[in-house]
C-alpha cells in the first residue's frame, strides 16, 4: 500500500479531495491533502509561490511523510515540481494530473493560453487582494462540463478566490528538470477543456512530455474528475502511482 | 426536455438523422432535422452558403422555434454559426459534432487539408452542376471506418452530391466570433479520420479551440457516428445539449 | 475469415504475439509471425533495412501467402511499408500498430523525438555489436506503463538487444507512398508514451497522417499492449483488417 500526497489546484483546497481520498483508503492506501498557503476560506492571500510550496514540505515535515507519492492538479503541478527539488529523495513518484509542468523559467500563466493571460490580470485588478474568481461560465463549461448544472453550481461554491501573484511569478525549475531519476506519471482526462485540447503548444500533453520519460494514464472526465467520478480517478491514481 | 435541431453535412440530407431523432424523442426531447438547401435526393444544386443558412432560418421560423440546441455536424458547422449569426436570441446552446468552426473570412474548404482542397474543386469540375461525390473508398476508410462493408456501401447509398459553391465560399463570421454569451459544446468522434486527427492546424480539435471558452464531449466513433452508433450520439448529444 | 501477417517492432521477435496470435486463430483467422531478420535470441544483429525486409518477402514466399493483412508494430511499420513497395499485389491491407510512417528519404530514427536520437547511437557505441538495448525505466514507464511492475519486469526479459543500422538507415520510400490503392488503417494505442503522445511532429498521430486516406481504429492500452491486453488487441486487429 502506498502513502497519497494530493496537492489540489487553484481555486481549490485540500477539502475538496475528499470524495477521491476515501475511496483510496477504503483500497488501504494512506492519504494526505494538505491545503497550499494562500488557499481555502479565509486564508491571507498574500503569498508568494515559495510560501506555496514550503506549506507543503512543511506539512511533509510535520507528518514524517517520505517515500510517499506527490500528486498535483493543475496549478498543483507547479508545486509538486518544487516540493521535489526540496525533497528529492522522499518522493516515490511525482503523478501531474491535468497539471502544469512549467516551462524552466516561465510563470504558471506564462504556460496558458492568450486569453487566460490576458483575463486574469484583469480580473485580479478589480479585486482589493489582488485575486482572481473564476467566472462561473468558464466552470461550468470548461472545467466541469461533464456535471449537470445542479452539480456545476454545488461545486462551484465551494471554490475560493486565488491569489494572482504565485501564478505569474517565473519560477526556476533547472533542479526539477535535473531529477530525471525520480518517477513521473501523467493523468490525463479526456474532457478537459480548461486548457485548449490538443493545442501543440499550450494543452495537457505539451506539459506531459517535458516530463521526458513518463507513464500516461488516460481516463474519461473534465478537468474536476475528483467532483464528477472520484471513485474512477482513485482507481487511476492509484494505476499512475504504483511502481 | 429540450428541443433539438440538428443540421447536417455535406453528402447528408436531414432524414439521415431518423436513428438519433429516435432516441432523442425516446428521451422525451423534440427534434428536428431539416434538410439544408441544395442537399438530398432531387434538390437543385445552385445554391450559395446564403441559401444553405437561410433554408435553416426559414424552417426554424415555419416552425416557430426558439430556445433550441443547435446542433451541427461537419459542415454544418458553418451553417449554424451563421444561423446563430442571424437569431442569436433564438438559440440556447450550439453543439458542433466533429464540424468545422471556419476560421474568420475562410471557406470551409480551406478548413479541410491540401489534399481535400485539391480534391474537391478536381471532382466538381468533372460534373455539370459543379458538385463534388465522395469516392467510396475515402467514405468507407476514413468517414465510417467503424462499419463493416456492408454497412459502409449501405450508408453510401444514401449519401447525394455536395455543391462546390457554399464549400468555398469565403465567410464573414464577425457576428458569430462576438456571440460570446451563447453557450457551446463540441462533441468529439475519437475514431474519425475525415479530417487528420491529430493535426493541429486542421483537426477537429483545432476548430474546437475557435469556440472560446467550450464543454468537451468524447465518444468512440467515426465521423458517421450516426449510423453506426445512434444510441451512444444521442446520449452524448444530450450530455453536450444541457444547460 | 483472414490472413494476418503480424511484423513486430524493435526488441521484439515474432514468438511476443503469441497471445494476440492465439486470439485471432480462436476466432479463425490464419496467422502468421515471422521473425525479422537481426532480431531475437541468438540472431546475427549484422543486418541491413533491406535484410529485415527481405526475411519478411522470404517467410511470404516459403509459405506462399497472398492476399494477407500485413501488419506493423512500432518499427514494424518501416518493415511492412517497405514489404508493400515488393508485393503490392499480394498485401490486402496495410494495418500499422503505434508505427512509424517514415518521411520518404529518413530513417526510423529521424521520425523519432531528440532525446531518442541522441540516446540510442550512445547506448550502441558502449556494445560491441552495435545494438541497443532499451533502459528498462524507459520500459516500463514510456512504453508498458498498463502493466505491473512484476509483468513489466517479466516481460523485460522477453526483449533482445535491437541492431542499430536499420533504424538509421535513410529509407527511399517513393514506392510505398504511391501505392495508395492499398487500402491501410492505423491503430493508435491512447496510453503509449513511447512517442511523445501529441507531438504534432512526432507522436503517433503525426504517422498516420502520412499515410493520406487511412481507417482509424483507438484503443486503450500502452505500446505492449500486446502483452498487457491481447484480447483487446485482437478485436481492434479484426476491426483494423477488415474490408
Amino acid at each position: 500500500m502506498a502513502t497519497f500526497v494530493l496537492v489540489h489546484g487553484s481555486w481549490h483546497d485540500g477539502t475538496l479531495w475528499a470524495d477521491v481520498a476515501d475511496r483510496l483508503t477504503e483500497r488501504g492506501h494512506e492519504v494526505h491533502s494538505p491545503t497550499i498557503a494562500g488557499h481555502g476560506p479565509g486564508a491571507s492571500r498574500a503569498v508568494t509561490h515559495d510560501d506555496c510550496v514550503a506549506s507543503i514540505t512543511q506539512y511533509l515535515d510535520e507528518h514524517s511523510l517520505g517515500d510517499f507519492v506527490l500528486v498535483g492538479h493543475s496549478f498543483g503541478g507547479s508545486v509538486i515540481a518544487r516540493v521535489a527539488e526540496r525533497l528529492p529523495d522522499r518522493v516515490r513518484r511525482l503523478v501531474f494530473l491535468n497539471a502544469f509542468v512549467p516551462v524552466n523559467g516561465t510563470s504558471v500563466l506564462d504556460n496558458t493560453p492568450p486569453a487566460y493571460q490576458e483575463l486574469f490580470p484583469q480580473l485580479a485588478a478589480q479585486t482589493t487582494d489582488d485575486t482572481v474568481m473564476l467566472p462561473f461560465e468558464v466552470w461550468r463549461e470548461a472545467f466541469i462540463g461533464d456535471a449537470d448544472l445542479a452539480r456545476a453550481e454545488e461545486t462551484y461554491r465551494l471554490l475560493t478566490p486565488e491569489p494572482l501573484g504565485p501564478t505569474v511569478e517565473k519560477l526556476d525549475l533547472t533542479k526539477f528538470y535535473s531529477l530525471t531519476h525520480i518517477p513521473r506519471s501523467y493523468v490525463l482526462c479526456g474532457e478537459d477543456a480548461a486548457l485548449p485540447p490538443g493545442d501543440p503548444d499550450h494543452g495537457y500533453l505539451a506539459n506531459a512530455r517535458r516530463l521526458g520519460v513518463f507513464r500516461l494514464v488516460t481516463l474519461d472526465g473534465s478537468h474536476e474528475v475528483m467532483f464528477t467520478n472520484p471513485a474512477l480517478l482513485a482507481t487511476k491514481l492509484e494505476l499512475a502511482g504504483r511502481d
